[in-house]
């Protein structure tokens, strides 16, 4: 009996004993009955996506769930390129982008250019393909204040630094971009780079729009920080390689990116933000409709993470209710012969507000799946799962093997 | 929020069903209120140093629960000469010795020469700095009966056999020492060994320490017991590569070698013998004191081993009870913010007399952590504990992700 199978992801949903939520955790504090139902008549347990304390990012997390390895990354750049909807060519190093904030000094204001939301693609475009020293630059926004950026030309290298400071108290300017190991084409590529971070806040400290934002009170969005190079390996296809179809519905260009590289289709739409205003009935249909044509299909949620990072335990609550509306609407279908399964790809404790190494919950419910004697959707509960405690590439390949896409070894 | 980790080492607490108590292992048996304590309201489960039925060392056990592997192990001889204090040349080849006892025809009447303790480091200076065909040698005293010698000088190797028979029958001599691969190096190092091993006895037998020891009825130190040959190799030291600080409060030499190496300050003292009359007191004073300039304190008691060793199900519940107070004392601080961790460096079954490959219970307790469902700290209510069954790697990757030391992947 072949099988679809539907896995989502609650990105960031693993947390910690919260005091504001009575030393619950977000999950065990938050009213989840579909998840809850899921668990009680599915099999579940706890999952490292690397191991037990090796915190991992949503790039990383997102490829071991779609079935790649460490040794597959290729840095942050390629897969927010992926993301953004560029295509990379041999030799192309791209980078991670946030549109920021900088005074006349250079000083960081807001890396985020307070969260801009609005208008990016024609800020994008106002510094798009501008060519220095013979190398192209081009510029694409991705997801609210993101974007890409690609390097394109001779000679260029993945070794530099990021100009991103990571600090914002407003007087830790950008840092100028460096060679990380004193080659010619690293030190070419930085000095490349460095023109171009002037070059655009010149452009976009006059535009329109940035000072439209002023005149309203709000953060212009003139200076672009840079992080995560990487030149593009040729990544292998999952899909390929299993000979399956899959799509990935999500708001969030990092997932988006990551399931083009895996050889995913992708389906998204304005109205999905990944956050907590994120349309969960929509995204529901997507999914069932993506499933019509594929065998496997991702559904990513954000939010909980995005909580988790701004230390909001309520929110995150808030944030895995949204979630759970979002299995209900998927129940909703009451869809046959497919699996449904429920991961994340990391934990983002609101204590830390960084992903930590605790392991996230999993589930698997539906036809063919054991069921164990867990009654409930949470980390504690999980841990003591029929499942056990399994690695990330343990987990999808467990979902690969309902689809019957896994090769039997031996004979 | 960053916190601060305690180790608590219950050295070869793991332990198999006992007829003499019932059926339950020493652990179960044990009244152990404060490890209890920290099982109900923490985290539990049960820990493989390296994998399911391999046994380990005490050295290699603490290698791993400081964050190393089975690739980075030197071999005794190195672990033992850092415990004692002595910093290793490049070329060394350094021994894990015994003071042992044989009798006029070299049969080993006892390989520990009755236990000793006192005047070690007067036996010790006596045979220390013999130069033989350009070889010098250094000798010192260790924990007890234990010694450490080092060979300096040209062409050395580790390739050579124990002189160590193990056998102490009082009919098995000594084993005169070997080379294990034939090459002129080894067969050069094994010569040396065997002179100043016969050197050693002339000079010990006279020794007024051990007339004294003969006239009292104590058998004599009048024989030096080589093991565990090993050239100290370029070790990289954890506590440098993650940036922390970190000590270790111990008693025993082994334990003491490894936290060195790793980077670990040390602390000791006199009272802290390692075994039944050891002063817990006293440890746990020096864990908190130790905590105030480091990041991660491990404390290791010795006791639980040594009677597993003996085979002596009574002597290690008591063991047990002792650790259970030392675990007492650590929390009559009430200290914030701080990870209270119990591990062990490997099983010791008293049935075996030596380490199995039996997994050892795990927990953790403080902030931030998912307490399970778990209520008791034993060998088996921790075998359905929520950390799942983790490798020793694993367990103190956990920790050293609270203490926030992690890298994390991807991005």
């Amino acid at each position: 009996m072949k099988r679809k199978v539907i896995l989502a992801i609650a990105d960031g949903i693993g947390d910690r004993p919260c005091k504001e939520l009575g030393d619950m955790t977000p999950l065990e504090y938050a009213k989840t009955p579909n998840l809850d139902k899921l668990a009680k008549t599915g099999a579940t347990g706890i999952m490292d996506l690397l191991g037990p304390g090796v915190p991992v990012g949503t790039d990383l997390g997102h490829m071991i769930l779609f079935g790649y390895g460490l040794e597959d990354y290729p840095g942050r750049g390629p897969i927010e390129a992926s993301g953004a909807g560029l295509t990379l060519e041999p030799g192309d190093v791209a980078f991670r982008c946030n549109f920021a904030t900088v005074d006349e000094e250079f000083n960081v204001v807001d890396r985020r250019a307070g969260r801009i939301r609005e208008n990016t693609h024609i800020l994008a475009d106002s510094i798009n393909g501008i060519e220095i020293d013979g190398i192209k630059i081009l510029f694409k926004e991705a997801t609210e204040h993101r974007a890409v950026l690609i390097l394109r030309g001779q000679d260029l290298s993945e070794n530099i630094t990021d100009s991103d400071p990571k600090i914002i108290d407003g007087k830790t300017k950008y840092k100028k971009v460096q060679s990380t190991d004193g080659s010619k084409e690293s030190m070419h590529t930085a000095n490349v780079l460095n023109k171009f971070l002037l070059k655009a806040n010149e452009i976009l400290k006059k535009h329109e729009i940035n000072k439209d934002r002023e005149v309203k009170g709000k953060l212009p969005a003139n200076f672009i920080l840079t992080r995560g190079a990487g030149m593009m390996p040729n990544m292998r296809k999952i899909t390929e390689e299993l000979r399956f179809k899959a799509s990935c519905v999500a708001a969030e260009g990092t997932v988006l990116g990551v399931a083009r590289l895996a050889g995913f289709s992708t389906a998204t739409d304005i109205k999905m933000t990944g956050n907590l205003d994120t349309n969960v009935k929509l995204k529901a249909k997507k999914v069932v409709e993506e499933l019509q044509n594929n065998d496997f299909v991702v559904v990513n949620l954000k939010a909980p993470d995005i909580m988790g990072h701004d230390d909001n335990p309520k929110g995150k609550v808030e944030a895995i209710e949204l979630f759970d509306k979002l299995i209900e609407n998927i129940l909703s279908y009451n869809l046959n012969d497919t699996i449904i399964a429920v991961a994340a790809d990391h934990s983002t404790p609101c204590e830390r507000r960084e992903h930590s190494g605790d392991p996230v919950p999993v589930l698997i419910n539906g036809p063919g799946v054991r069921r164990d004697r867990i009654e409930k959707y949470s980390e504690i509960d999980c841990s003591h799962g029929g499942l056990g405690r399994i690695k990330g590439c343990e987990f999808i390949w467990t979902l690969y093997d309902y689809l019957e896409r896994t090769k039997k070894r031996g004979n």
